[in-house]
């Protein structure tokens, strides 16, 4: 049958079992030991390193390789133009509140935290990774060129049919396409966020039918019964993420595994408010204070203005300042180790297909 | 398998062969002819009859029933609290230039265009139709307890769980789970519709783990992949709409299915221009002049001032004022006759069953 096809055809060309992706996630969640414990147990574990320094790639991924010899992939963002001169007061003034109420000392005017991606690039060729995707865009052609000179496969992410065209034009070996229902970061670069905001459900055949590459289906995925809906609606594999942020191998703090295990259904918000870009997640304090204020920074100024605060509510449990990127099917999460969770999710999508 | 009860439970009860459902809409869409071909070919055609005096409903379902003895269903609104006083001035300000442009008198002060629900009641009451589907709320009891004595199924539409379980305790026989895909309007009434766009696949499987009555998918399904998808969710059925509106049968003006054969997965806005109340469409001229326009003026008093200017655009072919209500998925839409399309749903989803 076609769908067999679909389904078998990603999986040949990593070299997985399984066409189960542990999404890239930011925030410390994709510790070596889950992205390890996905790919060993027959799907692929995606580090998230675009904030990472090239030095802490290289020290993850030798980590990961020591806890596993079976594919995984390492994800950064797509390079973005420097935000230029920015007044950042008015943000400043509006976070010296909640800084305070933390203890902390009044955030300074921030500096872009991403490392040099031509370095970044680097570190993902030395990583011994089988798959580097990215999201925000398409990096340029040169450092795409590189990695698959290296014998890795190029994943890109597409929010709209139009971006799939222009990833499948660039290249790349796979795109992972990204429902309105996914949390964390939107991967949208060829329009306005908002309209790009298109549901799995509607967005993953209009994919399917628009480029020959393998689709990889992602947004509000939790289980094996997304995982076989995936299938049947074409895609050649499954992102989850949220559904790996409550393993106990993920490296988000207690606080925030708890506000994913009380989660709602309509919980979630798209906000600019914790990095700048458009992101799914909980609503909580931070989301609802900044609300669409038009003091917000331009990415990556607001996630570096915004750090300290994040760091120091996660250490202390305080849930009102944490980014709790979460998708629109947190309320599934089962807390589960990953190896037990992808027994499961292997487990039942198999018996519905 | 467990899917395999989920997915012939509605049908069963119901009475039909494949829980495939023609989603009732407004814009007289759902002429007798639709709704009785899609019921003739084993579905369950609805008229959109919200909008519809009661002698009205009457003589259109005598119709339907002289094109099929098979079920099918009536929907109403459920009714809301009437608007109270409102100064439509600016409003009316803002649409007499359209109104002009099309060479029509300015708009008057606008009335609700809402026959008395109670009266609708007694028309559906008489119709002979199996189903009686509703959005927008919960009707009074006394109102769903004379229509359940009358033999009639009750289906209430939900667009989160919360709203699902406040259905489940209002006694209702099925739940349609609307995902934020879906076109025309929200159906949220439990909280602010913004949280409520929950996209299809994260929605469905929560709605179907919360409650224990049969669960209908709708949201962005344009195909047997989108209704294989919906049942493997654990969904009993699933609801379309945008896929039929390009069906010979429906009764939407040529201009307006021009415009869905040549949309755009991203080419869609939720709006409260066209009514009052959120709805999903194709963007155009009136929904970028209006955006989130404070002057919009609530349910159903927008509808009733836009009326004349939506009707004068649909007669000349002129989109820029149409409400082109679709879903996300509108651009898989096939233009086949209702029973023809529906032989292809019905095939291609078995196929990947």
């Amino acid at each position: 049958m076609a769908r067999s096809t679909a389904w078998s055809r990603l999986a040949s060309l990593i070299g997985i079992e399984h066409p189960i992706i542990q999404a890239p996630m930011a925030g410390g969640s994709t510790t070596p030991e889950l992205v390890a414990a996905v790919s060993n147990a027959g799907g692929l574990g995606s580090t998230g390193a675009a904030y990472s320094k090239p030095e802490d790639i290289v020290k993850h991924s030798r980590r990961v390789r020591e806890l596993t010899d079976k594919p995984f992939a390492v994800n950064l963002f797509a390079p973005l133009p420097p935000p230029g001169e920015v007044d950042s007061s008015r943000m400043l003034a509006v976070l010296a509140r909640y800084y305070q109420e933390l203890g902390l000392a009044p955030p300074q005017a921030p500096k872009s935290p991403m490392p040099p991606f031509e370095e970044q690039v680097d570190a993902v060729a030395e990583s011994g990774a089988r798959v580097f995707s990215f999201t925000f865009g398409i990096p340029p052609a040169a450092a795409l060129e590189r990695l698959r000179a290296r014998g890795m496969l190029l994943v890109g992410t597409a929010t709209t049919v139009r971006e799939a065209k222009l990833l499948e034009e660039a290249g790349v070996d796979a795109i992972v396409v990204q429902g309105s229902e996914a949390g964390g970061h939107r991967g949208t670069f060829a329009g306005p966020f908002q309209a790009a905001l298109v549901g799995t459900m509607a967005l993953v055949p209009q994919v399917v039918d628009a480029v020959r590459l393998p689709v990889v289906a992602s947004g509000g995925i939790m289980d094996g019964r997304g995982i076989a809906a995936a299938r049947v609606l074409g895609a050649s594999g499954a992102q989850l993420g949220t559904a790996f942020l409550t393993c106990p191998e993920s490296g988000i703090s207690p606080a925030y595994k708890a506000a994913l295990r009380e989660a709602r259904d309509d919980g979630t918000v798209v906000t600019r408010a914790f990095s700048g870009r458009p992101a799914r997640g909980l609503a909580n304090t931070f989301t609802e204070a900044l609300g669409e204020s038009e003091d917000i920074l331009p990415f990556p100024l607001q996630h570096a203005a915004t750090s300290a605060l994040r760091s120091a509510a996660g250490a202390r449990g305080d849930t009102r300042f944490i980014a709790l990127f979460a998708g629109q099917g947190a309320a599934l999460s089962r807390g589960r180790p990953a190896a037990e969770l992808m027994r499961e999710l292997i487990s039942e999508s198999e018996q519905l297909g």
